[in-house]
């Protein structure tokens, strides 16, 4: 099987993760700051280990600043509901993922404002435009660092400077490039950074989270128990306890640790090198095909490893279907849960087939999937 | 080393729900119900699998009423916020845990107004003070099974029967008790049931949720991705997407659906007769010696596999160190995140040290521990 739905989950995961998810249920499998036994200290320890190898991954030394959650949309929940207040108006773009954009929408039932800036059809966004639509009442820009649906860039750098001229709180998704991507969230300005552990930082399901920035405070969006100030009826404040109630996924985030240490050990530019070799070169193989269309930023460009494409003549569905009956290549078809960044690109009405690299993909994968796709557009043309 | 801390998290697993969480990561790591190829597919079936699993052991067959989520913190605040507006009343018990205390706390500053209907001085609730509570704009009653405390059971089928002759909305939290006690949530009158899965349901830690009735609309916590009706900036209303958003802990779910299958062929009466076993002989053991005081329900009456106990002379926290250190027995010291409760039992100044039981307890181990126990109340007599 060929797995190029890496943008969905990544899979394979490196080895250490498994083995440490399993060591973790079976040989330390208590709960973390609950009890003062030794496994459950042993417990603790992996995700304090986890908070501090993903802190040094974005640049900062504020571990206690990570925050561990269920996935990247429960922390753009937290995020967004607990920051905007009545009045407030906040800037996003036309590219974001539906874990930003629904959210957002129910804010609205509460007097949020929001624009959406609107993205040219390759996805990019002009700064100019973010700008010119700061407000008075402007609290916050939240921005995919790179498009689930065609991986093109946002201007990170400039959104954060952009941000910190006009005291604005800056929210970036880093749910398609984190693990691949250098994100120092000291030098791009980034007030908030929303992660999720399943997908580049290669660990399981189950773990998302965000960094926030001192000074910053959201109104938490679970209270319960923390392990900590066990005696008081209302929630404690320190961090991270504030944000995280409950037992966290402890297997999850020690599969985590394991993945963010593979990162550290492969390092992250030649993981990327890798990832980025991978994209071109599916991506020269694909423009010479006749009948295909790809989307996104042109492809002198870099993107992360997202590739989006039609064959005309041929829905999303059945192209994908196609590739993973026949081919046993797997992809995703449809509208990937964005659905204003199809209307960007001009695919609302059909989606894309989606192309999506990981780590573990091989040039010889990439030209399986050509050879599958000349075949498929042969039968069209 | 002896581990009872099985309140805190049941460990060890049964080794299919190891096996199970690795051959997801390492067989069908995909995201299940996104994209449409046979590893997801394969995912996307085993969530479901869970899901029956669930619904059977609750007596229901509605499975998509069946929400899964981070934990039953998570599961709590879902239910209180999105239950409860202004001008609500809810009742409530003193037994209860910081994750109900806590969302209701905050639900206070929004205008809802709570009971907490103190329990008596074992934990016992007396049904006539609920009774005596509701209030014309009462909504709903949220109590706990059975005290992580002190194991005492609350009178769940009058209390169910009550909420229905008063129409209110019955909602009980099975966190001590799914996997060992029976629970109809029709003959039980029960509204919505929250649960853990990595309690004596045996599945691994980062899943929980609840089960909903149907007619019984929540406002949702969270909106995102739910790979349904992708096209819409709205969140979907059909269940259970309408709860659940984001990439969700598919291996936790995974193992959770082992340890459930499981509780099934063990048999649930099984397993609850050996824990019973083992918590009536502890407690008949502890009850000779002498300088323990034994918290909760009197000891000829059932109560869930918990035991809350002090030694006069040391703090909680003193024995469970020494157990730890010395004897190798896991057990938790402290408030245990229900402050009400240590009220009404009247240990909030001092906590207890805590012994829960689980299926894996042999009373080769709890002999060991009462030997301990022995051993410490001699060093202070």
């Amino acid at each position: 099987m060929i797995y190029f739905d890496n943008a969905a989950t990544s899979y394979p995961k490196p080895e250490c993760v498994y083995k440490e998810v399993d060591r973790c249920m079976r040989e330390y499998g208590a709960n973390p700051g609950r009890s003062g036994h030794r496994l459950s200290m042993h417990a603790g320890r992996i995700v304090l280990e986890a908070r501090e190898l993903l802190a040094e991954l974005i640049n900062t030394k504020k571990s206690d600043n990570i925050v561990f959650g269920l996935n990247v949309t429960d922390a753009l929940n937290t995020v967004i509901k607990g920051l905007l207040n009545e009045g407030d108006h906040v800037i996003t773009t036309s590219m974001e993922h539906n874990s930003v954009l629904r959210p957002l929408k129910q804010m609205e039932n509460r007097g949020v404002e929001t624009t959406i800036v609107q993205c040219d059809s390759k996805g990019e966004l002009e700064l100019s435009n973010v700008a010119k639509s700061i407000k008075p009442n402007t609290k916050a820009i939240i921005c995919t660092h790179a498009s689930n649906v065609t991986g093109t860039f946002m201007p990170i750098e400039d959104l954060g400077r952009l941000s910190r001229e006009n005291g604005l709180v800056f929210v970036v998704d880093s749910a398609q490039t984190a693990g691949v991507y250098d994100i120092d969230v000291n030098a791009m300005n980034i007030d908030i950074l929303t992660f999720t552990g399943h997908k580049s930082l290669l660990g399981p399901q189950g773990v998302g989270g965000f960094y926030i920035r001192d000074g910053i405070d959201l109104r938490q969006m679970r209270e319960g128990g923390t392990g900590s100030m066990s005696e008081s009826l209302v929630h404690p404040e320190i961090l991270p306890d504030k944000y995280e109630s409950g037992t966290p996924n402890t297997p999850g985030i020690a599969g985590l640790a394991a993945g963010l240490q593979f990162i550290k050990e492969v390092g992250i530019q030649n993981i990327r090198k890798h990832e980025e070799t991978i994209t071109k070169y599916f991506l020269e193989k694909i423009s010479d095909i006749e009948g295909i269309k790809i989307y996104g930023t042109s492809l002198s460009k870099n993107r992360a490893p997202v590739v989006s494409i039609n064959i005309e003549g041929k829905t999303s569905a059945d192209i994908s279907f196609i590739l993973d009956g026949e081919y046993d290549i797997a992809t995703r078809p449809g509208l990937h849960c964005a659905p204003l960044a199809h209307k960007t690109i001009g695919t609302f009405d059909r989606g894309t087939v989606r192309f999506s690299f990981g780590y573990f993909n091989t040039k010889d994968e990439v030209d399986k999937a050509v050879e599958a796709l000349n075949s498929i557009t042969k039968e069209v043309y």
